[in-house]
C-alpha cells in the first residue's frame, strides 16, 4: 500500500507559524549541534503547496496583501513581535510593521457617520455596555452563559431610561463590532467569552510573508515537505510492530497531492498543528480531504472537549482601485442594517424574558446554519473596511467578513461569480466612499469591475471556508463552550510521543499567531526535556 | 465643665452623605415604628452651620455649582444614584443629573489641541500605557509598588521604540488626567491604585444640595444639631461610671461653635463620620479645632493603618463670565507643561535606573511638602475645565485642581487674594477660550474681574484643605500604601458600640459619595443587628 518509506526522528504535521516555530526551536535547541547526521532529523509535512498556513500573502493589482492574518496582537506580550523586533534592533532582516490603530469611522446603512458624536456618545456607552458584560460574569461564580447578543439585549433593557433612542438604535450596530473579531454571528457568540481584553496596540505587519520567509531560513530547508498530506497517525504498541518498523514509535501516512503516492514515515514523536477544524474531523469516521485518522482513536478527553467549542469563519475581500482618494483613517466600520422599530420594542419592552427576546430578536438579523441556500445580504452585516491608503498609500480596502456571510461569498466567488460579489457589496461602498472622498470619474477603465464600479481594478477573495486545510478561520466560542477544555486536552497530548501545537491549544493568545506560534515552542521544548 | 447634658440612643458625629444616610436606614428601619418616644433616639452632631459635609452647593452669579462633589460616578453599581432613580421613576422628587461624559478637548501649554489627532493617536498609546500598568502589577504577586510617575517612564522606556517623540512628549500630559481624580500629583501617587477601573459612565448630579436636603426630610428634623463640634468620645466601662450617667455606655463631648458651650451627650451608640483627615487628629496629642479625643485611644489596628494612607487635595475654582462661548464639549483637560528634553532623555536613556529616574524627574515639575514657600505656577500642572454651558448652558467654567496647587490657591483665597488667582491662570485660560470660541469684546463690566479677564464677572474657590472639618478632599494612596488595612480597621471599629463610617472606611466606592452613602447604611445595619 505505500510506495515508500522514510525515517526521522520528529515529524511536524503543518508548516503554518506553530510548525514553523516549532521547527525553529529544535533546530536551535538542539540540531544544529549534530554535524555528523545526514537524513533530516526532523520532517514538516504540509499538505499545500506553500508554507505559513493561515499565514499567506498574496499579490494583487496595487499592493501585497494578508489574506490570512495580517496583524500583531497584544503587543505589549507578543512574543512574535518581539522576536522581530529583536532582529530589527540588530539590523537583521524582519518584517515591517505599522501601528495602524487609529480612531476610525463607523457608519451605518445611510452612510451617517456615528462616532465621535458630541450628542450621540456612541463609544461612551459603547464602554459601559462592555463594563456591563464584564461585571456580569464576574458578579457571580455560576452566572449563566447566554449569547452576546443576549447580554447587549440585557444592558439596553435593564439601563434604557439612562440610554437615547440613538443610542438604544445604534449600540445594536457598534456591538456587533465585535464579531470581526471572531469571524462569528453575535447571536451565536460567547457572552462571556466575547469580549477580549487587549493587551496594548496592535500593529500591521507588513507582511506575514516576510516573516513566515525568515523563519523558514532559521532550519535546514530539507526538512520542509510540501504537497504532503497525512492521512494517518499509528502509535506502534507491539513490540514486534516496532521491530519490524526499525524500532520507531510511530508510523505516519503521507499522500502525495500531486501524484498520490502514500510514504510510510517512520518517527518517534509528532507535533499535529493542523488547525482544530480540520483535526476534529479526525473524532469521527467519516472520509475528508485533509483528515487524518489516528490509531487508536483520539482520547476520550480530546473527543470531549471538543464537544464544548466552535470554529469561527472570518473572510476577506480586497478591493483595488486605480486612483486615490482623500482619506487616511485606516478602519471604516459598518454596523450593518439596523431595524428602527428596535427602539419602541426596547422602550415598551415591561420583562426581560422569553417573549420580549424573541420580539428584539425577529427585529434583527437571523442566523443561518452553515449550510446557507438563501441569497445573503450584506447590509445586513457589520463589516470593518481597512483603508490601505492609511497604510501602504495604496487605493485598496481590505475588508473584513464573517460568518455567515464568509461562507456565502467565499461559495459565489468559487463558482468564479466574482461580479456578483461587487455588485451586492456596492450600496455600501458607494456609502463608504463618502467618508473616505473617493470621487471617481465615471470613466471606465475596461475591467468587469469597474462597469459596477467606477475604477475598481481587482478584487481578491479569501477561500478559507473552503480551503479544505483551514475549513474556516481561527476557533471560536458559543454559549456554554468553555475555550480551556480544549487547550488543556490537546496540550496533555494524546500521549507522551503524539503532541498538539496551533492557536487552538493554547489560552494565552487563543486564536491569534502568536499564540500558534507559543504552542509551538511549547511542543519543541516538551520533546527536547523529555526526549534528549 | 459641660454646660447641660442630654441622653439619646444613638449618636452620629458629621451630617455629610454617610451621616445623613445612616440616620436614614435608622429611621425607616426602625424608629419610625416608635410612636410614644418624645426625645429623639437619634442625635447628629455636626460641627458646621450647614448639613451635607463635602457635598456642598454654592451659589454663583450665573448658576449654582458644587464645590464638593458633583458627579454620581460608577452609574452601573452606585446605589445612591439608583435611590435617586427610583425616586424619580414614581415621580417624587428627586435631583436631576445629567450624563456629561463627552469625548472632552486636551490641549497643552501652548494651547495645542492634542486629541483625536490621526497622527499622535494620544488616546491610543495612553490606553496601551495603562494597560501596561494592569499588567505589570498582574504579572507578580508581589510587585514593589513605586510612584504613578515612575510607572510611566517605565513604560516610555521600555516601549520607547514603538512610540513617536511626540507621543513620548505628551503621554506625559496625558498620563497626569489621573492627579484629577485623586487630588495628588503622580510622583506622589501609588502606581499601584492610581488606575480605577471605572464601572459605567459618570453623571453630574444637578444637584447634591437637592439630594442632601431630601435625604434630611426622611428621619425627624430634630435629630440633626448643628454648630456641635465633638471633641470627646469616652467609653464608660466602669460599672459605677454608667450608674451615674444614667446607664448609658458612652459619654460625648460637644462644643458650640457659636457661643463656645459644652453640651455632654450619654448615648450607647456612636458613629464617627468625620473624615479620615480630621479623625487622623485623635491619633496625636496635639490640639486642633475638628480633633476628637478617644478615651481610651482608638485601637493599635487603626493606628497602624493611618501609618498605610494618604490624603489628597481636590480643589476647585468656579470662573464666571457674562457671555456665552459656542463650545458644547463639557471637558476640557490642560496637560501641564511639559519640558521638550524629556523626548531626548528617554531616546537616549541606557538602563532604566535611578540615575535615569532622577534626570526625568528634573525635567519635570518637581512636588512639594505640604507647605508651600515657593510661588507655584498652575501652567506646571494639569487641570480640568469642566464647561457649564454644555451641561447647563450658563458661560461658566468650573476648574479641578490638585496637590500642592490647591493648597497653594486655598491659601490665596483665604488671603482674599482672587485677583492673583485671575492673574496666574489668565495664560491657560486664554488658551482655553480658543477652544471655546470664546471672543469677548474688550469692553469691561467694571468688575475687578474683568479687568484681567474680559467679560469675567466672578470667580469662587473652594476651601477644603483650609476647613477644619474637611482638611483636603478625600483619601489618596500613595506608594506602599495599602487601603484595605485602613477601611477594614475601621469597619471594625474601635469597639461594638464606637463605628466608624465615611468614604474612606469603605473599599468599593472608597473617595466616593456612594461609597460614604453605602458605608453610613453599613453602620446603621450594624447597630441594628446587634442592638436591637
Ligand atoms: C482571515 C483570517 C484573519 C486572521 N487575522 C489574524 C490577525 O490579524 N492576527 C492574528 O494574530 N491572527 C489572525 N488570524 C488567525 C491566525 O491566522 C492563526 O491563528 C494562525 O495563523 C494559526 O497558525 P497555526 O500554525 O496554528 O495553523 P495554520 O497556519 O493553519 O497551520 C496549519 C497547517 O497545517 C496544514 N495541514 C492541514 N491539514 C493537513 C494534513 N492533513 N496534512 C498536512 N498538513 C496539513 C495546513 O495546510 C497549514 O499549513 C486570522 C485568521 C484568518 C483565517
Ligand atoms: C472637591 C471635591 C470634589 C469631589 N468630587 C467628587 C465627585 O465628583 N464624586 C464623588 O463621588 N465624590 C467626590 N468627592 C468626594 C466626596 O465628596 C466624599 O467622598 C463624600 O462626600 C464624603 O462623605 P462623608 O459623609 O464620608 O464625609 P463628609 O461629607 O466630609 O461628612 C463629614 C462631616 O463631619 C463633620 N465633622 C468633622 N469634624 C467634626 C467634629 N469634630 N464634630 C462634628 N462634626 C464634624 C463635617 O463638617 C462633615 O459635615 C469630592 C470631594 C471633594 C472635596
Amino acid at each position: 500500500m505505500t510506495d515508500s518509506t522514510i525515517e526521522t526522528k520528529i515529524v511536524i504535521i503543518g508548516c503554518g507559524i506553530a510548525g514553523l516555530k516549532a521547527a525553529q526551536e529544535l533546530y536551535q535547541q538542539k540540531f544544529c549541534q549534530d554535524v555528523v547526521e545526514t537524513a533530516p532529523q526532523v520532517l514538516i509535512l504540509e499538505a499545500r503547496d506553500r508554507i505559513g498556513g493561515r499565514l499567506y500573502t498574496v499579490d494583487g493589482l496595487n499592493d501585497r496583501y494578508d489574506i490570512g492574518a495580517a496583524w500583531h496582537h497584544d503587543i505589549l506580550r507578543n512574543p512574535l513581535f518581539q522576536e522581530e523586533h529583536e532582529l530589527k534592533k540588530k539590523n537583521l532582516t524582519a518584517s515591517k510593521y505599522i501601528f495602524d490603530d487609529d480612531y476610525g469611522i463607523i457608519f451605518d446603512e445611510m452612510g451617517t457617520k456615528l462616532n465621535h458624536d458630541k450628542d450621540l456618545k456612541l463609544e461612551v456607552v459603547q464602554n459601559e455596555l462592555e463594563k456591563f458584560v464584564e461585571l456580569e460574569y464576574f458578579s457571580e461564580l455560576e452566572y449563566p452563559n447566554t449569547s452576546y447578543f443576549k447580554m447587549v439585549q440585557k444592558y439596553l433593557f435593564r439601563y434604557k431610561d439612562f440610554l437615547t433612542d440613538a443610542q438604544i438604535k445604534y449600540l445594536n450596530g457598534s456591538a456587533r463590532c465585535i464579531e470581526l473579531w471572531h469571524g462569528t454571528n453575535w447571536k451565536k457568540l460567547s457572552g462571556k467569552y466575547a469580549q477580549m481584553d487587549h493587551q496594548g496596540r496592535n500593529a500591521m505587519c507588513l507582511f506575514y510573508k516576510d516573516v513566515v520567509d525568515r523563519m523558514a531560513t532559521e532550519f535546514p530547508l530539507d526538512w520542509i515537505k510540501l504537497h504532503s498530506q497525512v492521512c494517518q497517525i499509528k502509535a506502534l504498541k507491539d513490540k514486534q510492530e516496532r521491530i519490524s518498523n526499525r524500532n520507531r514509535n510511530l508510523e505516519i501516512l503521507t499522500k502525495d497531492t500531486k501524484n498520490g503516492k502514500i510514504t510510510k514515515v517512520l518517527c518517534d514523536y509528532v507535533i499535529v498543528t493542523i488547525p482544530q477544524s480540520v483535526l476534529e474531523q479526525s473524532l469521527y469516521d467519516v472520509p475528508a480531504p485533509g483528515r487524518i485518522e489516528f490509531i487508536p482513536k483520539l482520547n476520550q478527553d480530546i473527543y470531549d472537549s471538543f464537544q464544548n467549542i466552535h470554529y469561527g469563519a472570518l473572510g476577506k475581500i480586497i478591493f483595488e482601485f486605480d486612483s486615490a482618494w482623500e482619506s487616511k483613517h485606516t478602519r471604516f466600520y459598518y454596523t450593518g442594517a439596523i431595524n428602527n422599530n428596535i427602539i419602541d420594542a426596547v422602550r415598551n419592552g415591561q420583562a426581560f424574558n422569553g417573549e420580549y427576546l424573541n420580539k428584539i430578536d425577529s427585529l434583527t438579523t437571523p442566523t443561518y446554519n452553515n449550510t446557507i441556500t438563501e441569497q445573503l445580504d450584506p447590509q445586513n452585516y457589520p463589516l470593518l473596511f481597512v483603508n490601505y491608503m492609511g497604510i501602504t498609500g495604496k487605493p485598496s480596502l481590505v475588508m473584513l467578513m464573517q460568518d455567515p456571510l464568509t461562507s456565502y461569498i467565499e461559495k459565489l466567488n468559487a463558482q468564479d461569480e466574482k461580479a456578483t460579489i461587487c455588485n451586492i457589496f456596492k450600496p455600501i461602498l458607494l456609502n463608504l466612499f463618502k467618508h473616505l472622498g473617493y470621487a471617481h470619474a465615471n470613466n471606465h477603465n475596461g475591467s468587469i469591475y469597474s462597469e459596477i464600479l467606477p475604477g475598481l481594478k481587482n478584487i481578491i477573495v479569501s477561500n478559507w471556508t473552503i480551503d479544505p486545510y483551514s475549513l474556516g478561520s481561527f476557533t471560536a466560542c458559543y454559549p456554554d463552550d468553555d475555550p480551556i477544555e480544549l487547550s488543556l486536552s490537546l496540550e496533555r497530548g494524546q500521549s507522551m510521543r503524539i503532541r498538539f501545537a496551533g492557536e487552538h491549544t493554547i489560552m494565552d493568545g487563543a486564536g491569534c499567531v502568536y499564540g500558534a506560534f507559543e504552542s509551538g515552542k511549547r511542543e519543541a521544548q516538551y520533546i527536547l526535556n523529555n526526549y534528549f
